[in-house]
């Protein structure tokens, strides 16, 4: 599997990866052992701060890693690791080094201790900023703290999970700027 | 503008639809006006009740019209809408009806007050669940009680909106069904 070269990334400019829906991992390290899950219960929540919102099901293994820890990675897989993220969401943490099994290259972040996975296109380094949505939603708001992203290619093929086994493909990209009177 | 025949649908479901992450189009309806907004920060937050939570920034008209009625309607438009999507986003409700301003379909809900918008491939139909996160957030928890989708095609050209006027459109279905153990 490939390992990008990525460069820094503005934070508030997140939403161009994530508010398209894509199918995410999310990694987390805590006590002394790092961990991936699969996410797309995921939607930006403001610009400045760069907050996003994820449903965590408690069923996770992550969900205490993330919870005790305050941090995460969220990483950006494209459709060449579809394999990968299926078997990843699959799976537990609790009795395997996802790392390991799926041969993922853990790259120490900059800002948080939950390592980055250098074969995605993308990597956003997050903090829990709010966790009072947890104990009736698994719902965690993180502040993106640092983002790396892909040189390229500029439209990258991410996976948007359907349910069922299934994932679209992001395919052609439109622009309408001339009717945006606020371009935002 | 086609409006697509449409069949019910198990609000169980609706994620097949807003989890890849398409931006949608909300109908609202209050003191007797109805409204439009484009909406691409949701996500699917429970299965059953069928969650999706929504940041409504309270800059938009719709933004009291729905906190006040305590519904809406989720709409799902294709990529024949990209012109009008993109118009609706750039205009307030405050000085315009949007229905009649973009020559769109309300056709009465079957649970709330807002209308559907019939040139949509889906709609779903929400009441307001959970309204603790809009102090601070703007983000609404609403429920789907009533889905409505389309008859074909299988897997429609959804836009997901990338910002500065730009969208990504929905592209090849790929599964990976024998990778799943649960398949969810």
């Amino acid at each position: 599997m490939t390992r990008p070269e990525k460069h820094d990334f503005p934070v508030v400019q997140a939403r161009h990866f994530l508010e398209p829906g894509p199918i995410v991992l999310v990694s987390s390290h805590h006590a002394g052992k790092s961990n991936i899950m699969t996410l797309g219960w995921h939607s930006i929540l403001a610009f400045a701060p760069s907050l996003v919102g994820c449903m965590i099901s408690s069923g996770n293994h992550s969900f205490e890693m993330i919870r005790q820890s305050g941090e995460c990675v969220i990483n950006l897989p494209t459709v060449e690791l579809a394999d990968t993220v299926s078997r990843i969401g699959n799976c537990t943490g609790s009795t395997i080094d996802k790392f390991a099994e799926f041969g993922l290259t853990a790259k120490p972040a900059q800002m948080v201790s939950a390592p980055l996975i250098d074969e995605c296109f993308a990597s956003f380094e997050c903090k829990l900023y709010d966790d009072a949505m947890v104990p009736n939603y698994n719902y965690f708001i993180f502040e993106i703290v640092k983002a790396h992203v892909a040189d390229g290619p500029e439209h990258p093929k991410t996976m948007h999970y359907m349910g069922d086994g299934e994932f679209m493909i992001a395919g052609d990209v439109i622009e309408r700027k001339e009717l945006f009177t606020k371009v935002s």
